[in-house]
This record gives C-alpha cells, sequence and structure tokens, in this order.
C-alpha cells in the first residue's frame, strides 16, 4: 500500500528542511517533544501525554494517528489541534492504577496493537499521562510481535519507567498472548522502507 | 538520491516478514538487541559495544555503517561479521574518562556527525561501550541539529545514561557548535519518506 506521505521516489529525506513549530517564521525556534517522547520504530512513537507545547514538535511528525491509552476524556486543546491537523485519535481507556491494584485489560492492548499494526494509521504516536506504565506495556507487546528476547524488552521498559518500573507490568507482558496477532509479524524495519 | 534497500514504490514494509536471526530454520528464535539499543531516527540506532548474541539482529536491520566511538582495536569476531555483512566501520576513538577527566574532543563528534548527516551511510548504528556517555554525547549533537530543546535533549541522555549521568557530557552537547554543520539540518523525519 503506497502512503500519501511517503516520497514518490522512495528518497530518504532525513536532511530535508525542517517545518518551523507553530507555524512560526523563527526557524531557530526550539521544538519540544514530549515527555519521554521517542521512536519505537518506523512510523510508531511514544510518549507522555502531549500538551501545547508540543504542537509544534508533533505538527513536524506530520502524524496521521494518535493512541491515548488514558480514560479520561481529551482534553479540548489537544483535541482541536488533532482535529485541525487532520490526525486521527483513538482511545483506548485504561486505568492507571498504582500496584497491587493494576490491571491492564488485554482486549485493550490488543485492540490498541491492531490500530499499530495497521500501516494506513501511520505514524503513529501511543501515549498515555507519563509514557511509562501503559504506554510501556504496548510498546512490549510490539517487541514480543518482533520477537525481541524478554531481557531487552524489559530493559526498554526499565529504561522509560525508571524507578517507577512494575514488575506487574513486565509479567503482563511477558504473559500477553501474541499468537492471534504473529501472521502480521513486525520487523525492525528501519532500513526496508 | 535513492537508496538500494528502499522500497520500489515507497510501501511502507513494518509488516514484512522476519528474516531468522544468525540464518536458522527457527523462525521463534529471539533477537536480542546490544544493551541501550534503541532507534535515534529514521536510520539511524544507538546501542552499546555488540556482541556474537547481537549479530543475529544486527543483520536484520540491514545495516550499511557502524559507527564506533571507543578507541580499543575492534574485537576480531565483531569485525569479521562487519566484514562478512558488508558493513563499513567507521572509528572515532574517544577516550571513556570518568569525570573530572572528560575530554569529549570536539573535533572527533564532528567527524562522526558528518558521517550520521549523510544518507548515504544509513542505516547507521552509532555505539561505544555501555551506549550511554560517548554515544548519548553524539546523539546529543544530532538533537541539537533537529533543534530540539536542551531540556528535551539532557532528559533522553539521561535516559539512557541513568545514574552514571554526567553534568560535563550535558555541557558538552549544550556548548557544541553546531553553526559550520546547520546548513543541512536533520528534521525528525518519519513521516518524510
Amino acid at each position: 500500500m503506497k502512503l500519501d506521505n511517503s516520497n514518490s521516489n522512495g528518497q530518504m529525506s532525513i536532511a530535508a528542511d525542517v517545518t518551523p513549530p507553530n507555524n512560526s517564521d523563527d526557524a531557530d525556534e526550539a521544538f519540544v517533544p514530549p515527555l519521554n517522547f521517542a521512536m519505537v520504530d518506523n512510523g510508531i512513537f511514544r510518549s507522555g501525554f502531549p500538551d501545547s507545547a508540543n504542537f509544534g514538535f508533533l505538527k513536524s511528525l506530520r502524524l496521521r494517528s494518535v493512541i491515548c491509552l488514558c480514560p479520561e476524556p481529551y482534553p479540548e486543546t489537544t483535541a482541536e489541534f488533532l482535529k485541525a491537523s487532520g490526525i486521527r485519535l483513538y482511545q483506548f481507556g485504561i486505568d492507571g492504577c498504582k500496584e497491587p491494584f493494576v490491571n491492564i485489560p488485554n482486549d485493550k492492548i490488543r485492540e490498541a496493537l491492531k490500530v499499530v499494526l495497521d500501516v494506513r494509521n501511520h505514524p503513529v504516536l501511543i501515549h498515555c499521562k507519563r509514557g511509562k506504565h501503559r504506554t510501556g506495556c504496548l510498546v512490549g507487546c510490539i517487541r514480543r510481535l518482533q520477537r525481541w528476547c524478554l531481557s531487552s524488552i524489559f530493559d526498554e521498559y526499565q529504561r522509560f519507567a525508571g524507578a517507577k518500573a512494575r514488575v506487574s507490568d513486565q509479567r503482563f507482558i511477558e504473559l500477553f498472548d501474541i499468537s492471534s496477532l504473529k501472521h502480521n509479524p513486525l520487523s525492525f524495519s528501519c532500513s526496508k522502507k
């Protein structure tokens, strides 16, 4: 499938001109990525909850969709920004409970994974509140599909969760049943574009 | 410039079949990314020193080049793997000194940056020993070129350095003169491919 934002000749455009954030003419204005922002794979990003300071940076990613893993109503300013930018919002509300009252629901992670696996939604930003636990669980399941060994998956999870790392999240990632999604495995595919 | 590994029709191939690591027929064999492995941007990865356990995973990245920031002679097994895989090795030896005897040399980081900015070298893996300090400095300079605000650059640096984060590295990143490289700014360009 050819995506609208693909370069017509497959050219790598990493050195392309940068669109100034916030549509400002000030080319030196700094980009402010959301908290805990990182690239997961081609077309897949992760972060904490974005706010208006991040809109310029998010614009530069030319996102097609956002997956929010928080159950609260989406903040109006951010919802308006997404709408104005033509970015589709997928919300899979998961409570941000603390141990030992943690219950990451299998079905919501599975539905979110299906959105992530569909390249028509790329580039996609996955976020929760702080980009640690719920986002970490979803990214951990992506890594399972990419056949990363568990120690590497947990290493990555812990890098984002820091002192807040939860054994229960890591257990969820380990036990999550990927068999039904295996027909569509993700590779770490940067070079295959 | 069109790269050999670009898909001829610009198709996103994140869901493509995975080449089994180590040329094994065991499709369930796990990938073992190197310590502190992460994606920096399209075609740019970072990690600690790769060893033979990581060769299967590195193969899957279809690297074109590796930038090593350590001064020691490259281990024979890894050098042979790179040679056999047609991966070019760039070595910019920077001593891994501890504070307060730290001296990240401007000229070596600048030369390494030129290699990173040249898309003909992509996909490229940047590594040092643990993927924290020397690699963190180089990635920090890439983020400067991408116009990230300093607090986001330091947040990323600290995520990888953890308890070993160095103020001196962060000062180096802040003070590094990017003016001569500014004609070729990097965007966070996932979506532009």
